[in-house]
């Protein structure tokens, strides 16, 4: 009845990347409709087959709580592995929302007329077979899957060993799903259950295109350093909001606020406060107790100790290069907009920054100097995310120049080709002179999607 | 006189990393027209002073002639290392031909009004120090200089041993030129002199973004393999022709010829040739002859060799995955399309393959199909080329698919920052639903250029 499920406890894992390799090729011959379909239909099938989600997730919660226990796991990691109620309507909603983005693959991105019946088009088209390991999340997997899938790329999942039956569930129902009401083979959703599977996965450059690790900042190096294959992985979040001389006070408060605490787990919230001098004997004591107020643990250089109103700890060197993904920050005020784009250098990830200032002039200054994937005037660092950016949904934020920056959607899944229609066209006679290339451009809008 | 001559001879790899780091800031800050009038200030520099150039060459031709009759260089290398008497104004006609294309950064690539008074900027902008490692050619310094320079990126490069004195002054010059007509820091363009200066420059990834290796396959795998710098380069050019039973027999061997004889050293020239049964009878003996008058080896599989009308060397295994880059061809018949992609998937190296039919449907499907960076339909291979695409210069063919594929020109050099501009917006207040993202896109041909 359900040979998918059992497919996926296949061990051998380059046998499941030949048939990724293999159901990637068919996949990437689906139109638009068939692909967006399938997601609909799993979608579907998540909700009908919720109950089983749920139970697989007890399983799941019971051995976690013992680990809690035992000390070996964090209410917090507990919490995140958790599958509530709503939880799968909510996974499903995601999905559809994906479904209902525009197409990435097969679009025009330029056209040249290179001469008389010689046009070259560059069309965007999927990557092949993507690798996603991530950490203990389960809603990670409708998310990634439904990107994957819409962009056109099989996709081998490694999840935590924690989540391990309700990631075996999700991903079973999912195939199960694909089988039966859709034209895509299954094997375009591939599990992975063992560290040993993800060692061999990282050995497979021929079959995998793309790696994309979720997780910790040494996680994600660990698999940059072990494989050969490309790797997509944010790197750690140090972001900052500078509060410059022309700040207007509310704006500067309550960005900086919810930059801090509005979840300060996530990359994306501010780790240091940057204060021009000239407005901080205004606005460090009204800030640093809207910290404390909200538990936030307030470290300052010796003239933000200064200027507390409160008593707070001294910031050493260490906390200028520190994450600390939890409820502290640490302020140092600078002398002005080039020192505070300066300590950003030196210390930040290139993550996201930003400005609060009433100046247009120092806002452009800072966001076309400063260095990062997103920079922000006058709006708090929480919204470096895909879905707020209207991506629909992410796969991660990338503090890499190269390929895909910033939070990344759809787009960073895809690649190109160029395609070159002649007739017949040799460069022999443009070398010699007898023709010469025109390079026209053509207006991609009344260019068929394609192109061929 | 001439610090910046002086200055290019310092042997402390890192201190010029961060010279130019710091010169690539302010570049980056640089208008247009800025950028645009250092590039033709250098090209009119070069001309004024060709004199020294082809002095410099001279030096470098006498040892090399010395080294070839040693027997320890190849005469074919000895032709690359010289600059011939308009040599210097070709030179100097591409970097004006760079300086004429249009500016690739500060491009608004995506606008979107996320909500009222919140709207976000997807921009270009330069990936910031790019390092070029390249053989013996010295016409490779003002090419990629000239790209570099146009796309806002500081450039280290490195030549052949060979071409040292030619590149010295080459460098020079421009630098002069530089200092003395522009605004630009002459720290923006670095010439590295020795392998050990390379293997130090490999290790500083905090101040260098991009390394892009032109050489050799086993130059371009050494560097990637020893730098945990980001590598663009290309792999190896195993290239096909496929000439399809509904083929024209006049495209079929103009195209054949073309992609094999034009320039058989390049990595877009065709290494096999692969034939549908149907029409190999009839293709084979005029094909095989009209390669045999222009030198080429022939070398077929077994129904090649019976079909071929004149003796030919029968090809073994290894012939199907050679780069020969020289006047040789293997030739495999093959009993359907779907056999001609097999044969490319799997001994390909996704860099440029064509198909000769008339029919559009097996065109589409073997465009489609086949996963390589160009493919083309009724057009010899040698067209995959930067300049031929209109990109105007190339600094390389990618057969990667991450970040840039095919011929890169300044759009490779380029990477994109995200621009949020507020009014003190709060996470915070969406995620409490008082308020909720509009996501509306804006059409990028009326937002203006840089956003902010």
């Amino acid at each position: 009845m359900k040979p998918a499920a059992d497919q996926i406890r296949d061990s051998d894992v380059r046998g499941v990347a030949c048939r990724a390799r293999q159901a990637a090729r068919l996949l990437a011959m689906l139109s638009d409709d068939q692909r967006r379909a399938a997601l609909l239909a799993a979608a579907d099938h998540l909700v009908a087959r919720s109950e089983e989600i749920l139970a697989a997730n007890m399983q799941d919660l019971i051995t976690a709580r013992q680990a809690v226990e035992a000390g070996a796991m964090t209410g917090a990691m507990l919490e995140r592995l958790k599958v509530r109620e709503n939880g799968v309507a909510e996974m499903a909603s995601r999905v559809r929302q994906v479904a209902s983005l525009p197409d990435p693959i097969g679009q025009t991105l330029m056209a040249t007329e290179l001469d008389d019946g010689l046009t070259l088009y560059k069309i965007s088209c999927p990557l092949g077979v993507i690798g996603i390991v991530f950490e203990s999340r389960p809603d990670v997997i409708p998310q990634v899957a439904s990107l994957a899938l819409r962009s056109g790329n099989a996709v081998i999942l490694k999840g935590g060993a924690e989540a391990a039956h309700t990631n075996q569930v999700l991903v079973s129902i999912w195939r199960d799903a694909l089988e039966r009401f859709t034209k895509m083979s299954p094997d375009v959703l591939n599990l992975l259950h063992t560290r040993e599977d993800v060692a061999e996965l990282l050995t497979l450059y021929k079959e995998i295109d793309l790696i994309i690790p979720r997780g910790s900042r040494q996680f994600v190096r660990h698999i940059s350093e072990t494989s050969d294959i490309p790797v997509l992985g944010h790197g750690e979040g140090i972001c900052y909001v500078y509060v410059d001389r022309a700040a207007d006070m509310k704006k500067a408060l309550d960005v900086s606020l919810d930059s801090k605490v509005q979840y300060p787990a996530a990359c994306n919230a501010m780790e240091t406060l940057l204060v021009h001098h000239d407005i901080a004997e205004q606005f460090l004591p009204e800030m640093i107790a809207r910290f404390q107020a909200a538990n936030v643990e307030v470290r300052g250089c010796s003239r933000t100790v200064k200027l507390a109103g409160s008593p707070i700890i001294p910031a050493s060197d260490k906390d200028w290069a520190t994450e600390y993904s939890d409820l502290i920050v640490s302020i140092k005020v600078v002398a002005s907009t080039d020192e505070a784009i300066e300590h950003i250098r030196q210390f930040g990830s290139g993550h996201t920054e930003s400005i609060v200032t009433e100046n247009r002039e120092t806002a452009k200054q800072f966001m076309d100097t400063v260095d990062a994937a997103s920079v922000f005037h006058n709006a708090s660092t929480r919204f470096a995310d895909g879905y707020r950016y209207g991506l629909g949904a992410e796969l991660g934020i990338s503090t890499s120049k190269l390929h895909a920056r910033g939070p990344v959607g759809l787009e960073g899944l895809t690649t190109y080709k160029y395609k070159l229609i002649g007739n017949g066209h040799t460069v022999d006679s443009y070398e010699k002179g007898e023709r010469s290339l025109k390079h026209r451009s053509l207006d991609i809008r009344h260019v068929p999607d394609g192109a061929n």
